[in-house]
């Protein structure tokens, strides 16, 4: 369950706490998860609604497809675990129920054939004027390989993978009509840090783990309340090819945010890039908690940030 | 995934079968299921859409939080096992944001509440003008208590819990205006026969077992598909306060439709009534497959129906 996007939300967890978990954890990951046996089973689920989350005109049936999964892969590996299935329910109005739908399946099974995941069930309906998409991805985990938003320990070292901004700043080229840059074609699909995430699940010096899907400046700030610490940031060390804004602030880059044991970081951060060709980047560290917001460096000296947060269109 | 709404869904389980299924069974039944130990989890999906599946001017938001919860939980009992999760996703127009969205979750806390099923996991967003609902329902059992379509044997007895047709009378009834009959409620909220479906599944002379959706017409035809047999019905018997029509082939009863080895029947039938104040009636048996269609008996005698099937509002 995502936070409070309505204010109704709030009281959801509330409201639920005195019905039995049975084995369930509590809400607060990128996934929900219970365990069987040695194993981990862990769950996901998205919903993608035509005008809000994507639009015809912008994005091919193909990519929408793509990126329905990969968003929900992303949520699955972030927690460690192995994507192995998903269930899609999609409501389709009269004039998608054929070219586009067909063009949707494709994109969706070529990116689950590419992932090695299996569709295991589903639902489709029609639906009056617009496309609603319902993505439910199921990964496996042996227990100990599980990384979790509350496991961060002060003075750990705070990494991301890959480069931060792409996804943004690609919207703001779609806003601008630039539909083919690089960085718009990344808006539309998304990526998933799947195979990465797998290999960061079975190294034990990563503590807490989770995806960039709304910008590491608010994102880390799950970590610092699930984890009870503080977080440290510079932000000359932030991977990013485009503007700092974009790489704070801008939503649904799918890159990993983890925090790793102080001491082998910089180990690891070597041993990722020779494994995944990907960088892995130290951008900071978790300290006390001091305070609720994110204390934003400039290599040694402290400064202000005015970070307003994303919003997707 | 459920029958061929478009046409493409025919060929998703064809494109889909070169990915390795994770030990996920195909899809076919009620629910897709995962073996873990010595226990099975199973999961089901449904996606209901405003105007489509549901008015904001014939239901209640409470009725339709309750019915989204209900009509997967009863899936999940329809394969024997016991409902222990959900996860919800809705998208909301602006208009339904606040008053609407409090009722549906009020509907949707207490039937969870009563069944016992937590709330783990989830999405929201907003959509430009219709309501959309998600629920992924999760279930669990011991493996030897899973019940499947594909599992009906030649001699067995088909059976029926409750009585038919009152969903289908309801939705006439919701259509004339009378939107207070028990009918019409029956059909705006749904019914979930979970104790009775969890008892079913303890039970080794229950063979297939799943819930009635579509009409038992409609919906023996997947038993008698996946098992590779045939069905003889004898509509004299089938229980019902309404027309013939209303029981045979009208939608939404979520009664479970099971077969029984023939030698025990009457007796899981005086059972069943004695530990859960309802009925489970004999009307009729699996035979060796000769027809696709199912042979309609009055009594001794073969007769010619004319089904046409149900069409969901």
């Amino acid at each position: 369950m995502k936070k409070n996007e309505f204010s109704f939300i709030g009281d959801i967890a509330t409201l639920f706490s005195t019905i039995p978990h049975h084995g369930f954890e509590p809400i607060g990951d990128d996934c929900t998860l219970i365990e069987l046996g040695d194993d981990a089973l862990v769950m996901t689920t998205d919903m993608l609604v035509e005008d809000v989350h994507f639009l015809r005109a912008a994005s091919s049936a193909e990519e929408v497809g793509e990126k329905s999964l990969l968003v929900n892969l992303s949520d699955v590996a972030a927690m460690g675990a192995t994507p192995i299935a998903t269930m899609l329910s999609i409501a389709l109005p009269a004039n998608a129920q054929e070219e586009w739908a067909e063009g949707f399946m494709r994109g969706y099974h070529e990116a689950s054939h590419k992932a090695g995941v299996a569709l295991v069930g589903g639902d489709t309906t029609s639906s009056r004027d617009r496309i609603t998409i319902n993505v439910v991805a199921i990964g496996r985990a042996p227990k100990s390989n599980i990384k979790r938003r509350r496991d961060a320990r002060v003075g750990d070292a705070i990494c991301v993978t890959g480069k931060l901004g792409r996804s943004s700043k690609g919207l703001v080229d779609i806003m601008f009509g630039d539909l083919n840059t690089i960085a718009a074609r990344h808006h539309r699909v998304a990526q998933a840090r799947i195979t990465e995430g797998v290999w960061l699940g079975t190294r034990s010096e990563v503590h807490a783990m989770m995806d960039v899907s709304d910008g590491i400046a608010s994102d880390i700030k799950h970590i610092m309340e699930m984890s009870k610490v503080g977080a440290e940031i510079d932000t000359q060390r932030v991977p990013t090819d485009y503007d700092l804004r974009y790489a704070l602030s801008g939503g649904e880059d799918y890159e990993l945010l983890l925090t790793v044991d102080g001491a082998h970081a910089e180990r690891l951060c070597r041993e990722f890039e020779a494994a995944h060709g990907t960088p892995l980047t130290i951008i900071g560290r978790i300290t006390e908690p001091t305070s609720d917001d994110v204390c934003w460096m400039e290599g040694e000296k402290q400064v202000e940030m005015d970070i307003k947060g994303f919003t997707h269109f």
